[in-house]
């Protein structure tokens, strides 16, 4: 199913979100050329799940649709900021098809980028005048640096649980979802067990997501993808597929050689490889289905409607993605 | 004359704002060591200049003093965070006689502490339950990351104006002192007539007391300062003092050649040198007095007390500073 399908129920509401994204390159790039530039090249052509899942989530219950609008902006500039970040600290050449900014301004200018987009999503969910929603903004901020932070501090170490592991996903990519949610059930005068219940989903799902975001790092395309294969690895990231398959093949294994030894860069190819020709894949995506399905249970107590309905769709394409 | 001396209206407000700083080493760093190790680096030792005159600030009306400390911690851990991701982004090894978090734990880690650092500051300011607040928070960091920006691109260019080094340093700095004393002021019910007024003393303190920074640049030692002198000609920025250079010998100029081709380091030397021999310095002092003067004059229309004569005395330190 295409993601347009899906967002059917909110997508007036989510072009407008993308119409505010564009006009930002004007009113922000109005007296600075470059920074025009670095705007106009970015804020372009993503998935949009993050402003979906808050404009959905508000929608089950009585949206102000102005406040879920602006929260929606805020979720995916918040989404864009780490990104570019990201990139910036991974020395990342190329996402989305396109040159990144660290690729195309340098890292200075990235960093500072992102701090400037941090704050602009900060102002757009103080904007929406609920004190909740903004504490939450500057939370998950918080949580989405310490599991970035952690993930830095983990690199090339072989020793990671399985718990570690969601751990650090629940932080880094979790958190945001839940956020989405969340917003959009505050905004939307949800009660507190609605946004729990919202807030279970979007952890699970998240969890999927992420998973998944992981099994493509071994098994897409560049062309598909938009961005290179096997970057995890190179940054010394352990993630679910190289995690199984260190369980499996404990002695001999080129996740191993290669963490122990960060300069041995053919043992990228060999370890996805080595992953690709098991059973390995097979099991992640088993496990991603897992969450997926989790999220979907916890809808059941959510009143039923075209966007519960599209909240479940997602739910089964996250897991189903190809990009 | 001493800080200590100046800051005694609201010292035991002050000493509280540490006592929170130093708290935050521990409360964020209960299950993840290397982040508390991180933090104990870095939140003690600083002027707190920003924190006393948000509480300086608040005390000419009727502060309410909780929101006032909530607000003093929020606006030094800006100052920290974009003190952390600038080293990060100018690969600076030492300030206040320590290495850097950069030059401690590279490059990514640093980046990655000043974002959870500017959403922690974000979130302080949210619990002063003001929105005003916040989003004034939220804009302030933007003002800063446009100006670190425009800085960045306008690294070794020779053409630029008085005016745009007035932007430069109003943007990066000044809006800081802003946000201090009008988040200060707002938390404390003052007149909008009031909280402008105390916004064009600091946009006028924070000016001159980057022209200090910039003079120091020059004329400090590393020992007095803390980190090493002439970096802002190694990074191509060009501040007020190499301006006057360029003014005063547009020919044959070391700034000029050095921004023309920046591996000529031996030119860094020289440029000191030429500044420091001629009344540049005292120029620049002399153009820096007069912002101190004027954030002076703007004092006059705000109530007397021990907290307006404190402000008064902090714009006679930041031009009389040696670090």
């Amino acid at each position: 199913m295409q993601l347009s399908e899906i967002y059917k129920p909110v997508q007036e509401d989510l072009s407008e979100v993308e119409d505010r994204l564009k006009a930002l390159v004007q009113s922000e790039g109005a007296s600075f050329t470059e920074l025009r530039q670095m705007l106009a090249n970015l804020l372009l052509g993503g998935k949009v799940i993050r402003p979906a899942l808050t404009l959905l989530s508000g929608k089950l219950f009585r949206p102000n649709l102005d406040s879920l609008r602006l929260m929606g902006v805020s979720v995916e500039l918040l989404h864009i900021a780490t990104l570019v970040h990201d990139d910036a600290v991974d020395k990342s050449l190329v996402r989305r098809h396109k040159p990144t900014i660290y690729k195309l301004w340098g890292e200075e200018k990235a960093v500072l980028l992102g701090d400037f987009l941090f704050a602009k999503a900060g102002e757009l969910s103080a904007a929406t005048r609920n004190l909740r929603v903004v504490t939450l903004f500057s939370q998950t901020l918080q949580t989405i640096s310490r599991g970035e932070l952690r993930q830095s501090f983990d690199a090339f170490k072989l020793k990671q649980s399985r718990d570690d592991y969601i751990y650090r996903i629940s932080s880094k990519t979790a958190s945001l979802f839940s956020l989405a949610v969340k917003s959009g059930a505050i905004l939307s005068q949800a009660s507190e067990d609605e946004i729990e219940v919202l807030n279970e989903y979007a952890r699970n799902l998240g969890i999927a997501f992420q998973i998944v975001d992981d099994i493509l790092d071994f098994i897409g395309t560049e062309e598909e993808m938009g961005k290179p294969i096997g970057s995890d690895l190179i940054q010394g990231t352990l993630t679910l597929p190289s995690m199984l398959a260190l369980e499996r093949y404990p002695e001999d294994n080129p996740v191993k050689r290669l963490f122990q030894d960060s300069d041995r860069k053919e043992d990228v190819k060999l370890a996805i490889e080595m992953v690709c020709n098991s059973s390995i894949i097979e099991e992640c995506y088993r496990i991603a289905s897992d969450y997926s399905s989790e999220a979907c249970r916890k809808l059941d107590l959510l009143p039923d409607n075209a966007s519960r309905q599209a909240l479940v769709k997602l739910a089964d394409f996250v897991v189903s993605r190809k990009r």
